[in-house]
């Protein structure tokens, strides 16, 4: 009664190895392989070609690994059709249905193959048809956003999942493949990160910053005025600490550089914060306290400034909030999934919270650095599916500072 | 134009390093004092008291160094009346409002002294008048919840503070004050953290657990569904992640056991979170998925067999969420506040956003006991506020795994 | 003027991603490969087998990387004959020696193939021949003890690495590859240490262990003496910290016990430690401390009275040091040497400085489990070329409180 | 039979929480107390004076006490006349010997007050008398370095250590207490530490570095190179991996980008190490390589050329070692005992086990900066005896980037 299907993989499998994890994630699914064609590439840069042939107990768990081995890009060499069933209830997909990668994914409808256009972890994948009938699109749409009588594609037939290829990531931002100068590692990456974000803003892309209040602790909130001022942070994605303490920063000019020195945050304590709050409360909004000259500085400021868009979703520990904050955090995630059109290159600075909530929703397409003096953030983004996620453990407060001096000739330290 | 004011404090304040902060705390908000009186207390156990000049450069900055102090227990000598001013906006506090501490607060409205019923960090105090105007009762009330028309208490004038006597908190849980076996640290934590728990329960009072998917990962959960069973488990506290988790490992039956080694939690990538999510959403609620007989082991399901309470708050990362969450952090805050009720012991465990979150709202009246892996985690509760809060840094797994051995005699590992 | 060389490798090449790592290392050595012939085992459990063309600037460079892939267990299709050149002078390898790993090593001198009886990692190979110039026995040395007229193995041709077999490690300790109990990983972990000291002493081997004074500070002595007396404590490599803070526990009764609330241990201040130095000084040794009746008990007490093995080394920041301090290091590593006859488990707890220096001397075949709290010192263990490593990342004392717990029936908390 | 003594302490008692601590050490050592008289100072920046009785069992928990609180500047208030007793065998002080602290230290012996040159923790202090027997110098000696017949100071009478007055070390260092811009901190602490390396050498007196290999992984080394030759690096204590590392950068010029990236350095695997090692090992020394033209980079380089003193100490897990290294740790601490003279700044970057060691044997009244990014480190060296000691968590790499760029102006990024 066992089952089995045929899958294939294409890509650098073994200098990256894909092919360990792909082995790996069929062992733990109490799976069985066997590999009936291996062509490897030959020279360094050819890429190799694995077809196994994957064997299960029972239908579901077949399904369920081929849904599984799919986040690696292994697809069936058969796709065949995708199936479509009609949710029932809103909130709730249907049995069976395909959890999505983050990764460039194509389905068969119909014998026509759709893209997805908005690759997404985690979400179902609708189809719609047009008046005719006829497969429109197929797009990712989070659990919770579903209705009643939307098509969702369920089981893995009928799709496929393309990895980036290694090229076309270096191209955006290549930091492990390059040559890494023996001397000074840290201004290397320091510059990797600042050619990633001119790349973009060349291609006419935004650069996309997910910051906690670290940035403010470590006193690099005048390097990120900067940038924002230089045009390098288009959207920022943050929660009530980053904004409040950045405003409490400005309106009472509380000094935190005790933080810097302890190597961690004063959380409370300083009524400062809850009175900064309320300030702006009263004011109605950010933008309102800019506009009334009640705030005049800091990070919320320029970038109101400058017009940059800022998408603040609340915690359950949050003061306040401000005004600006999502307190529904499915509504903060809807306002996120708007704020990443168009987004080219994301930095991630000294918060774990909100960095893994946009690693949710951003294509694995889209070059990612996630920035921490802990490490346990960045490998926590790196264990995530994005293989495009890279990590630097470093201060972020001399991070900031040195690419603010890298991108912005007229920054200096005063 | 300087300010002063004289203040005084009551208490053990040299051997917990009270006065010190004091002392701190007036240069941080650049004050100068002199010590008018000091009377120590001659014997160990003898309180001590301290009167104080404080002063500073203008009234605003005198009034902040005030409600600053008060975070310490330090009240003015001469409280005066407390003022008064109605909120103009819902939502919005009047300026100077009074913010609090979580320490026993009493305010003195026509010559009366009213208790505050429900201390609460960073919040205003809102007072009632009875129908003949005559002060009724001062309470707690966060930001978010003020109305146009409440009354505010304003200034620091007209409140006393008490911090809690090391004895009383040392009845209830003296950990640091009392004898330390030298032979097996960690089985008389376990012992003193169950001992907590008896004497809450002895007293009538609930056991509140704030828990992180920690105690999933670490195999914890059959020691703490017997912990539920055993009844000293009244309240949890949690996210959509401990909850997932948990019924994903009862659906699916997924074996985490690699992150214990690992030492660090996988994610994402296993789609079986997002299918237990998909299974309890159709069913309706956890509940719901309980009395259907689709949910049938775990932490989740012992809660709903027994009839415990608890509390899920989202956050910006979820997947799904579970039907129970709450989406919205300030309705999730406020479910939180009336869970406190009648809770003598707290435990967190291996989650550092829930667990600042209910540090917020607890008042420092209660034992708090904070158990993670992670320094960090532990050293952030101890930072706050609560001057109640221990400790433990530890293996979570292994911890509740001899907490239950302590408190349940016949659970016994199989 | 490029060279180049044909090499091969058999094993489960890409299920636990050693090709991957071969590759990486070609790259990271400015080599450049052909992939001429890779025969994947079809079926899960079948070995796979690569020849690989690599090709360097020129022939050192080409030497350096075949050394390099031998760590890997990658040898040349045609290894030819061994090189040997005589040492110079005292305490260096001639140039182009070979540097060795800790795997299974073969070399072919003269024709014939000699097995390495003592593999140790970043050691010379030294040729032995017998009185009729015949060669009689190759082993490693390592920098320090080479003596002038040694021969001594260059270059990396006639010789011939083995990984070990996952099957061969599966069975002496088969972690990761077991089936882990959904329910309890962390007594599972346990259990699974439990099992490999019990197959090493019931095939004649001994247990080695590498502590750290965290095991006193968590309380774990007490544990650790009941494994001592059941007899799975054979040897223990330490250093002068262990072996003071256990002594000054037994003589002074001072409580640590705070050390596990905090997370950390207290260096310094207690004046005990100095004190007890003192007195086992004047002693003259700990054993005749022990034999006077001056010491009674704890860890070290046990060893003696036990009649078992241990090897202290000494560090730059040690008071005293204790008389059976090594305070020459290179002393203390041939000690070491000589301890690690006949062990077949090795348990590092709760020392970084020691368990790696144990790890460089170690053989891959052994195998080996480090238990810490920091994740740091695992990691650090794994990233070794110790291929046979397990980290369990979980609080020492809570975990050598179960071990014994497992291993020793008759020993309960009191 | 309780025994007691009045002990007196002056200085910054409550604003430090020096007296929290003193009364904590009374309560650990099982005493009790009295609070005779507190004269508090009354301005911000007067002196406190308090008069203790202490009160414990017997006359040898007395005795302990005493010697206990000494390490916090506790004096008894009539210190009358210091015992000494000859010590009897080699390395062993007599019994009840006096076990110092790193304060400033007198001992009146004869009616005469004799001040310590010296001042050590935890080592017993010798008394020399001149040919009449008159008391001529008393000094601080470590334990294994006494010797038979020597006069060593028993008891706590006749000693008082004096705590260093804040103003002092504000004057050399204030780090905390001076104002920190509340714009940006991480800068202000690295104009700090260069302007403490400023004024030691303003003084005529030498810095004093104390590194690990992170130095060299994290791409510092031409920082540090930099400030060696424009001389703000008077002496190095290090130990074999500092040095061999940077050699093997030098003479390889292998590439450990990585290793910033990925926050943790790669620990061996490399035989490029072990080659680095022979290749001085045959020039004899690092000054016979330099001298020889084999050595021509990197830190060493520069601290043979500038003719800076370094002093390398091995530890257990050494390969090599370079020849330079002291393989006997003991003698390695008289090294470095004799390297601290005329010292009057110390940094400490990027390594735990030297720092430990330097902080031994380092004066209090030397500043001391401790820069990692590894919190525990820097919370352990805080934790010690040092009251001097001030721990910056930072990235080391960054760190040193910018203080090279504040020092020597002519530094900048290529």
């Amino acid at each position: 009664m066992s089952a089995h299907e045929t899958v294939e993989i294409t890509g650098h499998l073994m200098d990256h190895g894909i092919l360990s994890r792909v082995l790996d994630d069929i062992r733990e699914y109490s799976g069985d392989y066997t590999i009936d064609r291996f062509d490897v590439g030959r020279e360094t840069d050819d890429p190799s070609h694995a077809v196994i042939t994957v064997t299960t107990d029972d239908n579901e768990s077949l399904e369920r690994l081929l849904m599984r081995l799919q986040t690696r890009g292994v697809n069936q060499v058969d796709p065949g059709e995708a199936s479509v069933s009609a949710a029932d209830v809103d909130g709730v997909f249907p049995d069976h249905f395909y959890s999505t990668t983050n990764l460039e994914t194509r389905v068969r409808i119909d014998g026509v193959w759709l893209d997805v256009g908005n690759p997404e972890m985690d979400c179902g994948l609708i189809l719609e048809r047009d008046s005719a009938g006829r497969p429109h699109r197929v797009y990712t749409l989070p659990m919770s956003d579903v209705r009643a009588g939307m098509l969702v594609i369920t089981g893995a037939s009928g799709i496929r999942v393309t990895i980036p290829t290694p090229d076309r990531t270096a191209g955006a931002f290549g930091f492990m493949e390059s040559e890494v100068s023996s001397e000074k590692p840290q201004a290397v990456l320091v510059r990797q990160v600042a050619d990633g974000m001119r790349e973009a803003k060349a291609e006419g892309k935004k650069v996309l910053w997910v910051a906690g209040p670290g940035v403010v602790h470590t006193g690099a909130a005048p390097a990120m005025v900067a940038l924002v001022n230089a045009g390098y942070v288009d959207v920022v994605f943050a929660g009530n600490a980053l904004a409040t303490h950045d405003i409490e920063s400005s309106l009472y000019g509380t000094s935190l550089g005790v933080d810097l020195a302890m190597g961690r945050g004063v959380e409370h304590g300083h009524e400062h914060h809850i009175r900064a709050l309320n300030t702006i409360r009263k004011e109605g909004s950010i933008k309102a306290a800019v506009d009334s000259g009640v705030l005049t500085g800091g990070i919320m400021h320029a970038l109101v400034t400058h017009e940059k868009e800022f998408v603040l979703v609340g915690s359950v520990r949050d003061d306040g909030p401000l005004p600006d904050v999502y307190t529904d955090v499915i509504e903060g995630q809807r306002a996120m999934r708007a704020g990443i059109a168009d987004v080219g290159f994301c930095l991630m600075v000294a918060t774990m919270l909100h960095s893994v909530a946009t690693g949710n929703i951003l294509p694995a397409s889209i070059p990612l650095v996630c920035v921490d003096i802990n490490p346990a953030t960045v490998t926590k983004l790196a264990d995530r599916g994005s293989s495009q996620a890279r990590g630097i453990v470093t201060d972020v407060g001399l991070f900031l500072e040195q690419l603010a001096v890298e991108l912005v000739p007229e920054y200096r330290r005063s």
